[in-house]
């Protein structure tokens, strides 16, 4: 066949769902020589991603390292782990992930009951506790913390209290809410919590940092039947991130080495300061929205900082703005999905891309489109 | 918490059963900026990939792409596309991969029946058509073609012309032995087949080429019941990888731009021609070993070129032999597993590692660690 040419991407500002744009320094850190992944200096390493993890998600659980995935292994993980046939659970659902979470915990076996409120809305502890008097033995009630698909920050910390309350466990989806707002993970007394790396972490897509409670341990090592799944079972994966070391699959040695730039990144620069600087440059953006008359149309007070969902006018072509944007301006935002296909763009101001500057260079290219 | 200092990885010679070195080209693509996972340009190097993957594995099949997870997650992705709760399987075992096989495909509800040999030999027609005749409706038949536990070749052509004349599909592991030495898809009317990035092909790990015959799709796409990974779902994924584009997961980007590339320079070197490195330094290592009273143990004339199983002589304590070779040369070779913990050395010869200076190193190094 006709060889390819080496792939040379442009270059793009990523303020769409994610991925994000990455630190230098982390895509210096992909570039290095590999190490094998049971060598004493990886090893090393491992432990050193397992501390700062814990650092940035408030947590001390020992259980805590990221799956060989993306985000949704990370979910997927999560409901294997915890979920046997049969099982019920409780699950938010306000946007594509809450929907999606349904998706995999059916087919681990649950009884799902899905707590629904209209995307752009968030999910209530009231919902939650009428849910609660319906269903007899929950497992696990489960809330998507930021929804990327719909820009609504639901509060935890209620709903945390009503699932233990109930004698169930916490499950959190902070893939997009991690590194960017409050992500509190010990405080909030969450048991079983994915993230990804391609949003407010700002390392490229490829790994899914968890970590699960000694709660949530117990009731995957005292589980009845198998995990389903070989790949992402906790009791084969905590002996190779455990102390033993037993070789399990070959950890993404390149993607670990970004990570763990990325982290570093993280704590030198504060998780309070990274958090006040995405909710500065968040309200900059919103402002400037206002000034050529657009709106976030996601529940007041309940917009998220890293990701806005910008209501499209009337009139407007949304995906000839969007490929304009991409085109004459190398800027890359996202379009809705599901519901709001049509409805919103989603601007992101994640991690690394969460800057004035960003903000300045979309609003002035909206401006030339939208001729305001 | 104190932020460790960044990491900076010794200059190893990786020559153990993977990763191996990864070329310096390969490297500098993973440190490319990120584009977004639906930007054109990246749907059109993904098209890139979806060919060069079928030049590189001999095979006309449409859905042929990267899975987003290492070697066992595309284990995991044939097992869990194909097998519905109460299918029979036949699998062979002869070391670590295909005793892991059983697992994962009893996890999917299979009713597994295994043809064992010892490890370090291989799985003979005579074999499975004897298993064929005691299983009533196969599902499947699945052959690990390179043990990278035990440094076994089984051939295949036999073995799937025997599953097809029962009704069954041929499921290939082909990990270890994918661009270094002959894998020809179509030619062995395989069926399903995974690989991993990390051996021969020699990107970092982090995903698994899999390529699925239409037979193959059929089945994955008529099933009865859903497929119990999400995240693995061969119906889902293939709106992705399709003309549809639909968004499923994010795309691991950088380990995307990797497998570009190491693909680019399998294709640009020759199959034919990277095969026959693979065996010349295998040939160069064994008389080496063998100037040195080392033997290769796996069955002769099965011996892979690409991972070579070194028998351990009596009275030698191979850990401190390969400490030795990690702290004082900086050369990584592997361990045993299983029923050959302690009684080998595994030494890898996979792609960009498989040079004359490798072998050359190796030797020299075992020489003065032995005193031969």
């Amino acid at each position: 066949m006709q060889v390819p040419p080496v792939f040379n991407p442009p270059p793009r500002r990523l303020l769409g769902p994610g991925p994000s744009d990455v630190a230098p320094s982390v895509l210096e850190a992909m570039s290095l020589p590999l190490v094998g992944h049971l060598d004493p200096v990886f090893v090393k390493m491992m432990e050193e991603i397992k501390a700062m993890q814990r650092a940035v998600m408030l947590t001390k659980n020992e259980m805590t390292f990221p799956v060989s995935g993306t985000g949704s292994a990370g979910m997927e993980f999560c409901c294997v782990n915890l979920i046997e046939p049969g099982d019920e659970v409780i699950i938010g659902v306000n946007g594509v992930f809450g929907t999606r979470m349904c998706d995999v915990a059916e087919r681990c076996g649950a009884k799902v009951t899905k707590v629904e409120s209209a995307w752009g809305t968030i999910i209530t502890p009231e919902q939650i506790a009428d849910a609660l008097k319906k269903v007899s033995k929950p497992k696990f009630v489960a809330i998507v913390h930021a929804e990327t698909s719909t820009g609504a920050l639901t509060p935890v910390e209620e709903i945390s209290k009503l699932a233990h309350a109930a004698g169930a466990l916490m499950l959190l989806d902070c893939v997009t809410s991690l590194a960017g707002c409050p992500v509190r993970i010990d405080d909030w007394n969450v048991d079983a919590v994915y993230s990804g790396t391609q949003k407010c972490l700002s390392a490229p897509p490829g790994l899914s940092p968890v970590s699960l409670s000694p709660r949530a341990m117990e009731v995957a090592t005292k589980r009845k039947t198998k995990v389903q799944s070989w790949y992402l079972d906790v009791n084969l994966l905590s002996a190779y991130w455990g102390q033993e070391r037993v070789y399990h699959h070959t950890a993404p040695i390149s993607m670990t080495y970004g990570l763990h730039e990325a982290l570093r990144r993280v704590l030198l620069e504060g998780l309070e300061n990274r958090w006040h600087r995405h909710e500065q440059n968040h309200l900059a953006l919103k402002k400037g929205l206002a000034e050529i008359g657009l709106e976030i149309v996601s529940q007041a007070g309940h917009q998220l900082w890293q990701l806005n969902a910008v209501g499209v006018p009337a009139g407007v072509d949304e995906l000839a703005v969007r490929k304009h944007l991409l085109t004459d301006y190398n800027i890359e935002i996202g379009a809705g999905l599901g519901p709001l296909k049509g409805k919103i763009w989603r601007i992101g101001l994640m991690g690394e891309a969460s800057t004035k500057e960003n903000v300045d260079a979309v609003l002035g290219a909206l401006r030339k489109i939208l001729k305001k």
